[in-house]
């Protein structure tokens, strides 16, 4: 047998202690099936003195990620601090400059700073894995990067934060409001308690980002993402689209258009019957379309301790089966030196369905108004309802239109003309379709 | 760049030229991906004469894959001749005998001959790749065998043949028989014309062996499945599935009991409201269960050229992007001199849950002697009920009962006491409900 390979963890939270945990009671069968041992020889954590429930004995104790990537006797640096930049990046970088490889769970550090990585790394020699960055225990990386070499990409698309998942499944199955539904993800521990970078958007932007370098070869470019989170989704819309035959999932999106590259985060309405309609709760789910292949989904946990670990092993396993300096899987699909400039397409040119709901006051006329300002920005309507239980002489009314594919930005100027008209009461909410 | 990875593809069916096609386009970006360029250098294929319209210029010609295999100056061995035995077996000892790697679409050659060929590959230090053997384009091998690494798998379980599940589809979405569905089937290229091989379920039944092995470790045992096809389904079945909540599917299950490993393949009521349930049509679904990970799906083309050959060049550029000798990914998932007896846990001992549907003539005291049959074998029902549209005096009844988990066992010991009533007027219909 080969010698054993030597791993550094710096980080011991839930998904470091997992990991420990996994190594340390499977090293036997994983030495069988890597065909060497796999040595855990240092970690680094914050706090030395917590019980994390795993035995550290005869390993290595360093105070920071840093000095442990450069100074540990180690093949492999893994890296689950967390943060675009600071400590985990600066481990990393210093470890990849050592030539090292490097497994990481950082989505954040990959969106920022990824491309740069990936060009050290690669001018090292080093491997650098990141299975567990996006979606989880999903094996999403390794489908793009390797399995799916060869074919050009279209679109990639997914539901890829947990929270937002659990929010909106709970908000359609108990018909609770927003609000009721992030308190009980909070208290589920699914929801931080400051909950802004998961509703909002950011942390499926960050994945997105790496999925699009990934489908499209270009550089990463976090920054060039339209971000909508969820909100301000209320039960009526829950209700409305289910009442149409759709479900609401926020959704990154990364799809190739004839001006660019759109990259995309918001609430989406997807098809009933569809396979991502079906995912529910905490479960992510990534679908790729490509030329070759097809349409490609994969379904699974997207978070947690251990299915986190699992992806981080993962990546472990691989470089335990290869040889050193042996194996050349460039890190972001293609060499980071050939990967093109992001291109964004507007979102103005998006191309779509839109759902649309006004609140209107009770007075005539308003019905034809909204269809002509519809048809004066040549948007051709699927369906236009009036939505209501008990009519209430002179209570607001509900309308409800779906529109047929159309461009974003005539709805943006057809929702302004409607604004202008002043019969609205409440700002109007528009939802894109996804075809899936 | 280093040196350009030599191939040689014996079989130019839909799927060799497809591939020929996709590495002969795509042939500069492909060597930016892979790190060196991919070399057509030999084929062999039964009839040279035959236009495939691709071009064959400056390729070497073989007569006989085996030839080809033995005489050929090339790294990969690429197999598309398909066959459990024979041309395709002699052809891929010979490339492994070499040393060169072998990369095969051949489900029947592996689940007859995957071990020892698993065994010769790795004691020549060479690869054996084979994703395009299992669910065609999803990349369920490389996730067993790589992302997996360090699991212990409990279940996997999935839809693995296009052609059952465009006919069960069929059925449900136009209420047609499956004998019309089959036709239909056979015109559209989804069946063959003799489709026992599929829709008897041993098409199922050599993937599955192959996934088992990945899963458990055990050596391959593709004779020790229990297989039921889908000739048997009626619309009556379907219909009264959809009522229930459930949707009838081709399953092939492997999962781990107390006695062993339960192989099976036959018709399955899965939840409507589940994943797996919403996958139609030709498509193919593989779902994981498994300790640290949890439960992975992956869904995606089960077949077609252009998919298929997708996967085989995965395999290929995984090859391409290692160095001679470098890579040490064991062909099954563990080394093959470690992989396990197989123990057949029987099928007697299944434990789930039943449908069962009974035809009977129209006569008093049949309900209460069925459920007492039942409770006689201690199989707790979840519903029993009489099923009728229009009751006409003296016409057959319809009985349908679902029952709560059982042992296999219990059911055929009460069915067959049902049977010796005399009451029933044709064979009763047992479906396996599985959960998901």
């Amino acid at each position: 047998m080969a010698d054993s390979l030597r791993i550094g963890i710096a980080g011991l939270g839930t998904v470091g202690a997992s990991l420990v945990r996994i190594l340390q009671q499977r090293s036997n069968e994983l030495a069988i099936t890597c065909g060497r041992a796999i040595e855990i020889i240092a970690v680094s954590a914050r706090d030395r003195s917590r019980d994390r429930g795993i035995d550290l004995k005869g390993i290595t104790w360093f105070d920071t990620p840093e000095q442990m990537a450069s100074e540990a006797d180690i093949d492999v640096f893994v890296e689950l601090v967390g943060g675009a930049s600071g400590q985990a990046e600066n481990a990393v970088r210093a470890a990849l400059a050592r030539g090292l490889h490097v497994v990481t769970a950082n989505k954040a550090l990959l969106a920022k700073h990824g491309v740069e990585l990936a060009t050290l790394a690669e001018d090292k020699g080093a491997l650098l894995n990141f299975e567990a960055a996006v979606a989880g225990g999903i094996p999403v990386i390794k489908a793009l990067r390797e399995s799916l070499t060869g074919n050009h990409v279209s679109r990639i698309y997914g539901i890829m934060n947990g929270t937002c998942n659990y929010i909106l499944t709970k908000m359609e199955k108990e018909g609770l409001s927003f609000e009721a539904c992030l308190k009980e993800a909070q208290r589920l521990g699914y929801a931080e308690a400051d909950p802004a970078f998961d509703i909002e958007g950011n942390d499926t932007a960050h994945k997105l980002a790496i999925l699009t370098t990934l489908a499209f070869g270009n550089k990463i470019s976090a920054d060039d993402i339209y971000l909508e989170g969820i909100t301000n989704i209320s039960s009526e819309d829950i209700q409305a689209a289910a009442e149409l035959g759709y479900r609401i999932k926020l959704l990154g999106v990364a799809q190739v258009t004839e001006s660019g590259i759109e990259q995309r985060v918001h609430p989406t309405m997807v098809p009933l019957d569809s396979v991502i309609a079906q995912v529910d709760g905490v479960t992510n789910a990534v679908a790729i379309e490509s030329d070759i292949l097809g349409e490609l989904l994969m379904v699974g946990p997207g978070a947690g301790g251990n299915a986190t670990a699992s992806a981080v092993l993962g990546d472990i396993a691989d470089i335990a089966k290869s040889r050193p300096g042996a194996q050349q899987v460039p890190v972001l699909g293609r060499p980071a030196k050939s990967l093109t400039e992001y291109r964004r397409a507007k979102m103005k040119s998006h191309e779509g369905g839109y759902f649309i709901r006004l609140t209107v006051k009770d007075q005539a006329g308003v019905f034809a108004s909204i269809a002509t300002r519809m048809a004066d920005n040549n948007i051709s309507l699927e369906s236009i309802v009036q939505r209501q239980r008990v009519h209430v002489e002179g209570a607001p009314q509900t309308i409800i239109l779906v529109t047929h594919a159309t461009m974003e930005d005539a709805i943006r100027k057809a929702v302004k003309a409607i604004k202008n008209e002043k019969y609205l009461v409440s700002e109007p909410q528009v939802i894109r379709i996804e075809r899936t």
